[in-house]
């Protein structure tokens, strides 16, 4: 299990397209898993509409539980990228261009037919600190535990990357995975009494259905204590091999 | 745009292995691709761990605020499956067996060495309707507004289907995507001048960039009226036509 110090996160994931179906999130497995390395705990995710009044509500809320907080999407030049602003109200500041990532930019971009569109991505709330866009120079910014990302998986990942250093981390859980092919059901009293023994690991079943032959379970075990974490992992393994798959056996006998 | 009436949904994921990034959610595509097409927008998702009072308080947010909220994962036999639980004690309602339910498990499977462990998949909130499983008969169910879907994607989309006799539909949108090698900055204010002109039609913006010389645009229009929707399309084609990728071009310019 974690314990109490752990740092935690939110991730606010910020689109329409996301919700309507037509993208699928590409930055939430990605900045889970660096969490998870970084020791600090991703308690919750929400997506919501590019609707002023719902980001708003959904940041201060996640900001004040977590210890860190990192949007993705809606920080380009269009009419729908309203992440930038929505902050600054959020949080109760006035807007100012970012002379710095002007700068950035324009060296970047040294000679834009539109010039204006270029520079609605240096507009950002007063007081916020860059994050750095080593794909496309246009930054994210960070605004108190609140870190604004964009939405393109590439620049995302580059601008968490940029984040890491400004983190405050905990210790990294162990983690081990057994996968077997048994029906849940069957190693459910076993995992139980594993979970009440084990009071600091946390197990974990997810059973896969790909057919009515192919089925099982993948249980993951966490701990920041190796020895127990690698003690729980054997006695799963002789629980799986002590009940191969009885459900379905037991359909296919008359 | 959606009208004042269009019904309205939320998905509320339930997972540790989600937000830890272990298992990637293959749910919420599926769903919300399937919700725009019966004419029903959803307005936000949440991914929140196993953790009682997470779940309770989500839940009834959600649940609150918006027509029809779906649940996914944490229906299973173990011990870490605490979602009928954790929704009886939501909802205020008492637990029981589902008699339907257990008629269902025995006859699918007749012998079990374990019929305790079969058992916890009947157990819900008094009151809860029913949700076929075609795929492994365990059934999901529905309280209030809330559907509570099994975590499996096979399972989740059958039940998934099931549930769509009796949701609230409204008109559908007509859809159609642009995509252009162009830089979004470059078309930002031809959108935002479409994006004013047809209020009755959602643009969104979504760039990707692939590398320096692999970047552009996807468009994507959405609207009631089928002719508004083809002529923003139009629209947005000779928009992108005039203004293949400057920013790019500007820079391998000395």
């Amino acid at each position: 299990m974690w314990s109490q110090e752990t740092p935690t996160a939110a991730v606010l994931i910020i689109g329409n397209e996301i919700l309507s179906g037509q993208v699928q999130d590409a930055n939430l497995v990605y900045i889970a898993t660096r969490l998870s390395e970084l020791g600090i705990r991703l308690k919750e995710t929400r997506m919501v509409e590019d609707v002023e009044e719902d980001m708003i509500e959904a940041v201060l809320a996640l900001s004040k539980r977590y210890t860190h907080v990192f949007t993705t999407g809606g920080i380009g030049p269009t009419h729908d990228d309203i992440t930038a602003v929505t902050m600054a109200k959020a949080f109760g500041r006035p807007l100012c261009c970012s002379l710095e990532a002007l700068a950035r930019l324009m060296a970047r971009y040294p000679n834009p037919q539109a010039p204006e569109a270029l520079t609605r991505m240096t507009v950002m709330p007063v007081g916020a600190a860059l994050i750095d866009n080593t794909v496309s120079a246009a930054p994210g910014f960070q605004l108190e535990n609140v870190f604004v990302l964009a939405g393109i998986p590439s620049i995302a990942k580059a601008m968490f990357e940029a984040c890491v250093p400004r983190l405050t981390k905990g210790p990294a859980r162990h983690v081990r995975e057994v996968v077997g092919e048994v029906i849940e059901g069957a190693i459910a009293q076993g995992l139980e009494d594993l979970d009440a023994a084990f009071p600091g690991i946390e197990i974990g079943s997810y059973p896969y259905w790909y057919s009515e032959t192919n089925h099982g379970v993948r249980v993951i075990i966490k701990g920041l204590r190796l020895d127990e974490v690698e003690a729980v992992e054997a006695k799963i393994i002789s629980l799986m091999d002590a009940h191969p798959g009885y459900w379905a056996a037991a359909r296919r006998e008359p």
